[in-house]
């Protein structure tokens, strides 16, 4: 996607031909940083102090990692130590340690000399497929903003939009926005209610993006959408997910399921971005996942840019505060779940992403 | 209700017998600041200024405002001078200028060295009449909360409240945080889920409000309701309302509507508290009610003190911004009116609020 008014993926090869470029994400929307990571360490560290964020992308980043530890030590020990390390920056995300251990197989039977470009080139396959999979993901939903838009000639398809299921968090084209990514590339007339997504204002990042890319766009409260439906200012909403258990039901950022009611009362189609990975067939249903609490402090500071420009965390509230991260929408409040293998409907379709 | 340890209104009569004590509210929930006003030009700035609000409370400032004005001079043209100059100070607010009409209506026919004590008189009347409805609510609400607590004895009951509908707005009580603080002074136990209420964060009052009178309550972001009634964590929901139509569709803070469906999906009962000046039955229903859009920098900045303790304005998005400030949740949605005279479920019940 663009960014800055160029094309590019969240994650690079720099010219040198072993170090990786990344933005910032710290900095994001404040300010476009771009950080190149030569050394194994140095992805580490990015990782660990959320400089990169996202799952499929701090996967990618610490392929590149390994392979950067390889380039310096291509040894067994080196191998594992590297991998040990890599893994202990953010010892729950599940994607992390995926990769990592895909580029350890694909290397560990290969002789000495040839393991640090294969490892190089099986983390470039990693980004690669994390790209032709949202890819595929956007194909598969471009046709029902076609067919809206089809609907209503001259006005824009109007999208709401939940938390940064975006490019950002990702390779390439994210997950529910590479379908608006691609409408807007051949020319249909979008527009996105970008939900601001409190308490860590992830609605921020979307918009930014957005903007990058030129698709129009609003930031709204969360407050906000199901007056937005009662006014008929949504055609639809896609948004991502952390998980889709076997029964359909979509464990999402919180708020996710009070859009969902009010798109279910306005019928408005309510559609899921999923991944192949994010569907979790040996869980059978929402409320057999556990909701993780958060920090307090997500809800009562906030961060941004003073009246001068300066930094600052400010207090929202002393008062005793819950910070529930995640809401369970039910299977029977989704309209379709847009994957890579196209738009299905219901449990037994959804079935189908199970790998043989 | 109780601030700093000492139960007060949010507006008393200093020992003067002539200047009237407020809540500086630009610093709550922050700090704790009176201010003590003695002459009609105090009064007409805390309302310009926003140091006072809350369409009650400034109704009650202004009628003394008027009182002081008298004090000075009490002629047909000083009196006329200081309505108009009052009135002028928040235009729109239709309380302002109706305490004031009522005072200078009640003053008028007197004699003029009569006129500032009976001014004082109806302002103080004024006053007491808003504490009486909102303690009238309270105790229509109070068999809502005292049932719930009978059915779960020793567990709290866990009230869900938007936006700030608490003494703070009015001259006592408040409107729909009446019931509750009844209810925890007769030693129910309580415990209220207050939202945070973007943009404006009014649920940081609330939420000072409550902790100053020693009623437990948790601040949650706006999108965590839902999530709360999937786990069976809201006994009921209690909120105020801007304008009720003849159909009882409600008009109240951007918001409500999503909490009303989610209300609605768990079977959790949901109380509109409604004094009888809110009813109004000329206007046929929600669809028929202008959505006010406010200054999107309501959106876009967030105030607070920072790790220092200094107020700083910040930035959450530079972002396109839209800002309506109400929705309307549909009387069907509704359980029940908690007014002065008492529970009304359906329009044909509120129809008894029309005056005869």
């Amino acid at each position: 996607m663009k960014i800055d008014g160029i094309t590019t993926r969240s994650i690079w090869l720099e010219a040198d031909g072993h170090s990786i470029g990344i933005f910032d994400q710290r900095a994001l929307p404040w300010s476009i940083e771009r950080l190149i990571l030569s050394e194994m360490e140095q992805a580490a560290d990015a990782i660990a102090t959320m400089a990169t964020r996202g799952a499929p992308l701090i996967g990618a980043v610490a392929a590149y990692g390994l392979a950067m530890a390889l380039r310096q030590d291509s040894s067994d020990q080196a191998l594992e130590a590297a991998h040990k390390h890599l893994a202990a920056t953010r010892p729950t995300a599940v994607n992390l340690r995926w990769a990592l251990d895909r580029v350890a197989a694909h290397v560990r039977p290969l002789p000495q000399h040839r393991r640090p470009a294969a490892a190089y080139a099986e983390a470039a396959r990693i980004c690669d497929e994390d790209e032709a999979m949202n890819r595929a993901i956007g194909a598969a939903g471009l046709p029902l903003i076609r067919e809206i838009a089809a609907r209503k000639p001259g006005q824009p398809v109007n999208i709401l939009m939940h938390c940064n299921p975006g490019w950002l968090a990702t390779v390439d084209w994210g997950t529910a926005t590479a379908p608006i990514y691609l409408a807007h590339d051949e020319g249909l007339p979008v527009h996105v209610w970008v939900d601001e997504t409190r308490p860590r204002n992830q609605g921020a990042l979307t918009a930014f993006e957005l903007a990058e890319h030129g698709v129009p766009h609003s930031y709204v409260t969360d407050n906000a959408g199901g007056l937005l439906m009662q006014q008929g200012l949504v055609d639809m909403v896609i948004l991502g997910t952390d998980r889709v258990t076997a029964n359909g039901d979509v464990c999402n950022k919180i708020g996710t399921y009070l859009k969902a009611l009010a798109a279910h009362a306005h019928d408005v189609p309510f559609y899921v971005a999923l991944p192949d990975s994010t569907y979790d067939p040996a869980t059978p249903d929402g409320a057999s996942v556990p909701i993780e609490e958060r920090n307090g402090k997500e809800v009562s500071t906030v961060t941004g840019p003073d009246t001068e420009g300066v930094m600052r965390q400010i207090t929202v509230t002393r008062s005793p505060v819950r910070n529930p991260a995640f809401d369970i929408t039910p299977a029977a409040l989704v309209t379709g779940y847009v994957t890579p293998r196209g738009v299905l409907r219901g449990a037994e379709e959804l079935a189908s992403l199970i790998k043989e």
